[in-house]
């Protein structure tokens, strides 16, 4: 039914300016200009703040909720783009999910190397959790390096012994920093937008001297035992499929509830194109959906642990002392 | 929440009295005798018919829409188990579903090896395409090996020329009868119902001399393009963790839609116990949830296909000659 409409993309993003690895400064620039060709609706408000001394841009919709917040990780590389470039799919998943984002303007490499964008990311969290919004009326979402970002975040997160959120989505997140991936060959062919070398150049920028082994650069390698429920979504037409399907594996071995969803023949974050795109409307109802289940999960977990609670006291009142 | 469930069911397989690499005749009556233990609801009804040739149990509840079909693949390692065995999960789904279920009495090893139980599962569905059901109103359904078993048929349905069903969902599918899932060893502690020498042994039964990389009795292996969309779940708690997670890895290599949904902490084919755990209950709404949308969205596609095939009769009717 959409073959028409993956072709059209395909072609848009063949013949699209973006070089994933070519001069950072001039790419910013271009990625802006390929974001902001896309006008934002008139209904969705844009307000800068500051989380923890990392500036970020609230992204609300109209009948959002505002005591819940998807903490948003924009896509790029770790090199390119900004919190306002990730408003525009923030707002859409925001308003599906009629909850209130916060896109987070991390530090980008080359200027800002590993691990600045994990303890932006990190500090933004733990300052939403001062503020006294409850963890489990957050959750993260990031595409690309952001969904990379969003695993490495939960990572630093546990470690730093704070709880973590309700869920986490990502949708084609960048995971494996060594780019071992066998889809980085595979899907090279079929793959319109994304090049192991450009990859390879931003890994470079990101990481410096650091091990791209690392567990919070490469979250594919950490434990993940003790995350929340993880959606991952990915395209088949991508050269990061692999570094989706074994993000799954991997928190399926951990012990983690995940959900893998894949659409075959579209593009790296495909969700970005749901104007155009079956494909991307489908994925981004679907991830909404899972958020909202998970909330409520974790709301009727509390009602019965308040109720045991009340239950357990009643009757320490009528025993005897 | 459901902490308590998980450590009671665990319990009860452990302590259970199959052992799936026991003794054929008698794993078939123990199997059979844990099954019945957990009677039928009374509204579900049972009709002996064949397909094909092969035995057949239509599994009905009240209200399914007949003309919607899931064939339903039974599990126990391709040795164990019978079309009726699998019928309180067929009626469960079915329910969910609000479709008929078919279960089918695919021959069993040793007596009957490889590739008896793919043979019957093709005609089986071959005769039901006979029959004049739609194939975009079936859905193949299974678990364990008849999990492998719909992934196998329908690569095999595939080869033979036939039209691919609407959909597909499998419970915990042993796809790779090679056995060379590392989760063989590293979840063999916490899996309380399987073993890998028991697969051993019946991979030995089915296989004889057979290859156990032939494609369709280790579909792992097998090219999975053009199957239709693909539902894989599994619990986080069993040795076949890695055929879920590896199945649904190379069906996003080879552009298939496919969800993978894992449940931690919970065994083997654990939507079995919908009555005494909520993960199964979850699990077993969104196994029914995929089957619908998939057929919604057949359905969908048709009615365009149709309209645009009438605007098309309308403008040559209308075009000079």
């Amino acid at each position: 039914m959409t073959r028409q409409q993956r072709q059209t993309l395909d072609e848009l993003l063949r013949h699209g300016p973006l070089d994933i690895g070519g001069d950072v400064v001039e790419q910013r620039a271009v990625f802006h200009e390929m974001i902001a060709s896309i006008p934002l609706p008139a209904d969705v408000s844009l307000t800068p703040d500051q989380l923890g001394g990392v500036p970020v841009l609230t992204v609300e919709t109209p009948g959002s909720d505002p005591s819940t917040v998807l903490l948003y990780f924009h896509g790029g590389a770790y090199a390119i783009g900004s919190a306002a470039d990730g408003a525009g799919l923030a707002a859409d998943v925001a308003r599906r999910v009629g909850a209130r984002a916060v896109s987070v303007e991390y530090r980008l490499a080359p200027e800002h190397p590993f691990p600045a964008a994990v303890d932006d990311a990190v500090a933004a969290y733990r300052a939403l959790l001062d503020q006294g919004v409850p963890s489990d009326r957050i959750a993260f979402v990031g595409e690309s390096a952001g969904g990379g970002l969003v695993v490495a975040a939960l990572v630093a997160a546990k470690d730093a012994g704070l709880p973590q959120p309700a869920s986490a989505a990502v949708f084609s997140p960048w995971t494996d920093l060594t780019l071992s991936g066998g889809s980085l060959v595979g899907k090279a062919a079929v793959d319109p937008s994304l090049t192991a070398a450009g990859l390879r150049t931003r890994a470079g920028d990101y990481l410096g001297a650091t091990d791209p082994a690392v567990p919070t650069a490469s979250p594919l390698f950490a434990d993940l035992t003790g995350l929340p429920p993880l959606l991952v979504q990915v395209g088949s037409h991508e050269i990061l499929l692999d570094d989706a399907t074994r993000l799954a594996a991997r928190a399926a071995e951990h012990d983690v509830r995940v959900d893998l969803q894949v659409w075959p023949q579209v593009p790296h974050v495909f969700q970005s194109f749901a104007a155009m795109l079956d494909e991307a409307d489908a994925a981004l109802d679907a991830a909404a959906a899972f958020v909202r289940a998970q909330w409520a999960a974790a709301a009727a977990e509390q009602a019965t642990a308040e109720q045991a609670e009340q239950g357990s006291e009643l009757q320490s009142q009528g025993a005897p002392s």
